[in-house]
Formats: C-alpha cells, structure tokens, sequence
C-alpha cells in the first residue's frame, strides 16, 4: 500500500471584536457550517491529488459565494452604493502571483485574480480595468442584486451621511461603527507535490471610499507564498498590514532568522502588528505542511485540517 | 563651532537598456542637468536641516516637472490615450506610508501620496477615488496637454494597434518595442535627524491598460523606509520586483541577516530579481546616511551627494 503523501489547509473569514455574547445560536452555526464546508471544498481537491493553488481558489471561491462572509457575494456597500471587491493569489512554487482590486460586479474576485497570473504578464489590475480584462476572459458579469443583503445594506445606511467607514463585516449595526471586524476571507495549503499556496478575498470597509486599496490584494502584504518557507493569508485593518508588509515578514523571519512558522507569526502578529495598533490576525501553512491560525483580536473565523490530523473549526479566543 | 550632522540623498530617474551609442550628447547632457538639479533641490531641504520626507517629495517632484522622465508631467500614453501615474512615499521614523495608483492629470503624484499619508487614514488609493480625494484636497488639476510630449506619443502609436506595451521611457522609437527602459524616478534620503524616507512615482508603460499597477506604489514592492534598516525606491519591470517583494527584502536582510545595505541591495538585484527575470535597479539608504544605487541593467539615470562626500552623477554602468 501506498502512503499517501501529507496534505494540509488552512482558512480563515476574517477577524476582529467578535465576541459569544454576540452572536446567536444560529448565526455561529451558519458560520461553522461555511467555515466547514468551504474547508471541505478545498480540502477535497488535496484528497484527490489537486495543487495547493486549486484548493485555495476553490475553498475561497466556496467562502466568496456565501452571504455571510465579506468577500465575493456578501461583500460590503462601498460609498457609492457599489460592491467593489479585491483579491489576490499567489504560487509558492514559481512566486507566480495576480490580483485585483476594486472590481465590481464580479461573483469571484478570486477567479479573476487566478487568470490574471496565468492569462496576463501582470500581477495587479485595478477598477475598471481590471473588469475590462475580465471581460476579455469571458467573465459573466452580476447584477447588483446578486451582492445586496439587508444586514449590509443596514450598515451602509448607518454610515452614509457619515465620513467614517468600517471595517466590520457581521456583526449587528449598532456595533459597527466600532470598526473592529475586518471581512476578509483566505485559504493557504500544502499539497502532495510539496507546493504551498494563498489566496485571499474581501469586499473591504462598508462605506470606503477614494478608491482605497487595504493589504489583501497586495502581494507581501496580505497575502504571500514561496515554497522555501510559507504561504500567509492576513485579515484585519489592512493599513497597519501594509505598513508591516506583514505576510512577507512571516515568510523573511523564517527564512533568515530560523524561525519556525509559529513563531514567526507570533512576533509579527503579537508584537509587530500591536506596535501599528494593527488588529487582526492571519493563517499559514509551513513548506512541511504544519498549519497556524494567529490573531490579536477577539476573534477570527477560522478552520484547518491536513491529512494527518483532525478538523478545527473556531471562531473565539 | 557646531559640526553639522550627516545627511544625504540619491536619485533615480529610471533603469533599462541605456546605451550611450544611442544618447546624444544633447539628451545626455540634458538627462544630466535634469538629475543635478532634482538632487540639488533635496540636498538643499537636507542642508536647511529639512526632513528626509521633505527632501525625498522635494526632489521626485522636481523630477515629475521634467519632461525627459516618466513621471509626472513626461508620463507616457496609457492605452486610453491617458496619463494613468502612481506614486509612493514612506516616512522610516513611523512607518507611515501614502501611494496612490491610477491618477489623472495631477502634476505631482507624490504630493497626493504625502497627503494620503498625512490626512487620511489610508496608505494606498486608486483611480477617480483618489482624484476625488485630490479635490477634496484642493488639488488643482491639469489639462491632458500639460502631459504632451511629441516623443512620448510617437511611442504610443507604435504600440496602439497591438496588444504591446512597453516598459520604456526614454529611447527612440525604434526601439520602445523591446521593451527595456523603465521610466520611474525616486528618491530616498537621509535627514539631521537620523530618519531616512523614500519615495518613488512613475507613469507606467506606454501603452498599458487593465489598470494595470506596477511595483512602485506598492509599499513593501517598489517603495520602502525603516529607520531600522534602510530606506529603498525601485525601478524596473514593476512585476518581477512586486514577486520578490524586493524593497522590503532589502531591509529584511539587513534587519535579520546582519547584511549592509550594499550587500542586501546586491543580493536582491543581482540574484533574487535576476531569478524572476527582473531587469532593473534600486537606490538606498541606509541608518549611517550611507548610499547605495544598485542595478542588473545597462544603465540606471542616478545620482547621490551626501554632506561628507562629492555628487555623483551617472547613467551608464
């Protein structure tokens, strides 16, 4: 018989002040069940001998799909009322990597982002452009309709006449002008040939505006992957992320200092990250394919499993 | 009698295939006064006891009033027959950053970079959002002729009909096809202060389209300051230097590897870039005040002067 190689992924969908009293019974199991079954979707192409860059496009496509996570089809309202959304991949194979930001209209951002590293010779469209190319690769386009649901549509209406914006993504609309949830989901794997890979998705800030770009697009920052040490996906206040060029760091802090994956993440989630006051947390997966889940929030919605050990789906501390 | 503390600056305004068969002597010597002058106006901030920030803003913006680099106003033709620029600035002593991607008819992008820094609470924003941000600002606009040089649309109508674009900012015509010059400028310095900053903006390449955004917005990527370490401004084919993540590996291998400037710098361009096929250079500076200007091409438009050494001046290797 033959030892089936190891395997192994990570997800996340998003971080922030996501506390039990919160959340209803229902809710948290609508969320464990999504977090299940897009862990699952990716998990699967693993099992059946699929690259790490498929099983993370397909269990973030699988959380982009979902309503309750902001990314995709429950991202949320930008200030004009649109639903503009970023995403980023990336191969620790070849640092092969494409991205999107502020693209609209689109049910996976992170499709668009896969095409872009494999069908242009860049690595970041934007706007209109990057929705132009879409076109060109045979996208089929929502309708706004697609992307509405109350809840978020109750949080643009909170912050509208407002200049703030929020970076919350699910908890009720008396609360988001705390602007401490970050919507974002991610996915990083190892797979059987040894390659690991990231992706990372969101809808951004209800109500951002000036066409802002936070860290999930941004190669190095959000999301990162080489196959030497790791692959990162980030969620939180993205800013604080960029300034950090957080994702890299995990990946330079192993590679430079020894550091072990868990400890490398440690010191930029819990010391860095806290001297930015950036708040959130990340997911990665190690070129052994030993996953972790770090954050400094309250909370971060997240999952794992690999082929030598059981599923872990968690929300709290 | 007081000594006056060190300070210093170094420049780039673009890296490629510059070869002095084909440069005359007139175009060299304006290329040349056109980088004398733009150190001198951030040398001169330095002198003045100014901040590195300051001094770094002072000289891209002189290098975006000069037509010959593509920046600003010499900017070349997106596909649309625009002038899409993108520009970056970074302060080391807080890590706080400003960049904006995709804006039109702004004469100095990194003036809107440094107010996205200081008066938002954003690091990166795009396209009409950050013109719309520039407003807000009371940014005053310019008309698409203030952009128009003959040479620069020469190069676009070669490259309209195709689906080529190209890197180049400064060659004849004839030779933009090979897509081998990249026209960005940049600054970093090195204040009385101890704190360094760089900066870096650029109009892209002729010809691009999908909103496409290249290296030197990218903090982390194109741009990069740390008081830790160093602080870098890239130029290049903006890809390869987004993969290797390459100002930030610069100053990780400093920070965790113990390596100087120089060593980091040769490192990152001479290996990792030549990896990913990235054909391009660096300028940097380091915590001492010491410079260095890198590249893995023929030539790099460059200077540096600093209080205890003569200016340099060069283009070619």
């Amino acid at each position: 018989m033959i030892k089936m190689k190891k395997f192994s992924i990570a997800i996340h969908g998003g971080a922030g002040t996501i506390l039990k009293k919160d959340m209803t019974k229902e809710l948290e199991s609508a969320y464990l069940d999504g977090l299940r079954e897009a862990l699952l979707s990716g998990y699967t192409v693993l099992e059946n001998g699929g690259t790490s860059l498929l099983a993370v496009e397909t269990a973030v496509s699988n959380l982009e799909n979902n309503i309750l996570f902001n990314a995709g089809r429950g991202s949320v309202f930008s200030h004009n009322g649109l639903h503009e959304m970023d995403a980023a991949i990336m191969n620790g194979k070849t640092l092969d990597a494409g991205a999107v930001a502020g693209v609209t209209n689109i049910a996976n951002p992170i499709k668009l982002a896969m095409l872009v590293m494999q069908n242009s010779e860049h690595v970041l469209l934007s706007g209109q452009g990057a929705n132009d190319f879409a076109t060109e690769q045979g996208f089929s386009f929502e309708q706004n309709e697609y992307f509405f649901s109350q809840l978020r549509y109750d949080q643009w209406q909170v912050l509208l006449g407002s200049d703030n914006y929020a970076l919350d993504h699910s908890n009720p609309v008396n609360e988001i002008k705390d602007g401490k949830k970050f919507g974002t989901v991610g996915a990083v794997a190892y797979d059987q040939f040894g390659n690991v890979a990231a992706s990372t998705s969101t809808g951004g800030m209800t109500n951002k505006k000036y066409g802002r770009i936070g860290d999930s697009p941004l190669i190095g920052c959000g999301t990162y992957a080489n196959n030497k040490t790791c692959a990162i996906s980030c969620t939180g206040h993205g800013e604080p992320f960029i300034k950090a060029v957080a994702a890299y760091d995990v990946s330079c802090l192993m590679e430079y200092k020894g550091m072990s994956l868990q400890q490398a993440m440690n010191e930029v989630v819990h010391v860095k990250l806290v001297k930015l006051q950036g708040e959130g947390g990340m997911i990665g997966v190690d070129s052994h394919g030993d996953t972790a889940m770090i954050f400094n929030s309250a909370g971060m919605y997240r999952a794992s499993k690999s082929s030598d050990s059981k599923m872990e789906i968690a929300v709290y501390k």
